[in-house]
């Protein structure tokens, strides 16, 4: 696998030096990964780094014209890889979207928070409206500092919303936007370790989260979020990154999305994006491993996650119904490099 | 789940009349479960179909309406909902690949051939470069009626590339081209029932395919592939439609992929399209099930499949090594509406 790895870095630097941030983006490995093949790539004198940019040394660029490599940015520019427009409809819908999210709370740390781009959130809600998820249908949201239930409730399509989330701050920006547009959304303060209220299960269609990547945190996230729905054909949309969640932990995660009885229908790598934005959780970058490790500020909207759809083919089964403490922190893994040393 | 799908054909009837064969395009059902429904709304007066279009009737612009259903094209114009560009290298690619396809032979219904359309075989070489599973690359085809081969080594990147077939026509048609253009391509006739030869086993990092929509069929031709990798970090790339395989046959599949040790690292929708060229399988479409179904004529490009891409995190283990007879028809089953008669 790193040797794949290994060939995505000399592809994208034949095209030249770049930013570190970049670089990850450019590669499938998870952080920890790209960072020790970085420094080995280092160490044999292929790459340098100075200042947050890698290059090839001579003796890489000799490797990589040996090899072929080539640097082609093959992404769609007009939707940024998404395959999706905003279509105008859903372009008012971001403009009341944006207006609102001006007073969002900042994230914090503590609740290992960030938020993924405005155009992000319109064009998950698109692909919710594609897939017939979005019209009339009742949502439940587990987590929310994408504000994902304001913009869907902004299209007028849903029947209800329902947000869970730890952060109280969140919830009453929730409640007071939902009461001043007169939107069908409720917001509730839950941690998802507490046992799952009986009252919110089997009463929803469609879940949404970006669940916490260890697996602890997936495992409640997505217990949570499949505990609402009400039967087959019910569906869930999540986002996950290959930065912190490396291939074996997505082999983890498929494994429990088959054993809670769903089929994975969509996986749209890079999807969301994190912005650099001043709320956002890059506010305390150098509290962020991977920039402690890479020396270097970051200079690229380098964090994405991947967007799964999953539906249910048979009876719902969450994995953890009542109360799950976990003991090790909720947050944190081996693998999360992109989280604030203070999220724990 | 129909549900769902009886939603997104409001919505897309919500913009007017439009040809069956597109509304198949905007829905997510299998063939059988949408000719049900379609039948359901014909009978519950929802819907009008004549001449091959379906509309509306005024009781269903009634029921669209109380419901708020509208129609939205969110999908990207410029890159097809692909989230890739042609980029200029590739377009030379494409170019040099359109000529020599000219003299593809035509597909045959004996083998269920079809094949997706040159910018989509492009796209999927761009695809596979992107993750670094090219350059320098040895690359297993099982089954080529695409000439993905033909493509990937156009672009002078792949180390060696190995095809089986089990049309006579179409290995001798790349072995010719291989010749006559000095790719590094080798073909040879092999039917997946038969044996698995040894001298092909654990010798490649990349295998693609696209399977035939059958249990046995998909058992088969990914057990295949998967012998062809050398370990974890091998990867393999396939089509599968929604339209010949439900969700539930999508669960197996996917219980399948994990089995053999493979993590699914993208799942790209409507990622390739299988175009109405004069030598492609709509050549003879009387003979499709779902043509006489619906009694009308192929008015657009409606079938479709979704790109996998998987990769080891585990020794590759294949299904099926040896010898696999199927009894039943290799081609056919209850979802097979989009083969032909006589592919049995």
């Amino acid at each position: 696998m790193m040797e794949r790895i290994r060939k995505q870095i000399l592809q994208a630097l034949a095209g030249g030096e770049i930013s570190v941030y970049k670089l990850i983006d450019l590669q499938d490995a998870s952080l920890p990964e790209f960072f020790q093949l970085l420094q080995e790539m280092e160490e044999g004198e292929i790459i340098q780094i100075s200042d947050g940019k890698v290059g090839l040394t001579e003796k890489g660029r000799e490797l990589a014209e040996k090899l072929g490599a080539k640097y082609f940015d093959v992404s769609c520019e007009h939707c940024e890889y998404t395959g999706l427009k905003i279509h105008d409809f859903f372009k008012d819908v971001l403009d009341k979207y944006l207006e609102i999210a001006k007073e969002r709370p900042e994230t914090v740390e503590e609740y290992d928070q960030g938020y993924i781009s405005p155009e992000g959130v319109i064009k998950r809600v698109e692909f919710v409206y594609e897939r017939g998820d979005l019209l009339k249908s009742r949502i439940f949201v587990v987590g929310d500092d994408d504000l994902f239930s304001i913009a869907a409730a902004l299209t007028g399509m849903p029947e209800k919303i329902f947000v869970v989330d730890i952060d109280e701050r969140l919830i009453n920006f929730i409640n007071k936007v939902a009461e001043e547009y007169s939107l069908p959304i409720e917001a509730m303060v839950y941690d998802v370790q507490q046992a799952f209220p009986e009252e919110l299960k089997k009463k929803f269609d469609v879940f949404v989260t970006d669940p916490v990547e260890t697996i602890p945190g997936l495992k409640l996230f997505l217990s949570r979020g499949v505990s609402t729905l009400k039967g087959p054909g019910c569906s869930g949309y999540f986002g996950i990154t290959t930065l912190e969640a490396s291939r074996k932990k997505w082999y983890e995660i498929q494994k429990m999305i088959h054993d809670m009885g769903f089929v994975i229908t969509d996986m749209r790598r890079k999807f969301s994006v994190y912005p650099q934005d001043e709320k956002n959780f890059f506010r305390f970058q150098e509290k962020l491993p991977i920039v402690e490790k890479l020396g270097a500020k970051i200079d690229y909207d380098w964090y994405k996650s991947t967007l799964y759809r999953i539906e249910a083919v048979k009876d719902p089964k969450p994995l953890v119904e009542g109360e799950m403490i976990i003991d090790e922190a909720v947050y944190r893994d081996s693998e999360s490099w992109a989280t604030p040393y203070g999220a724990d």
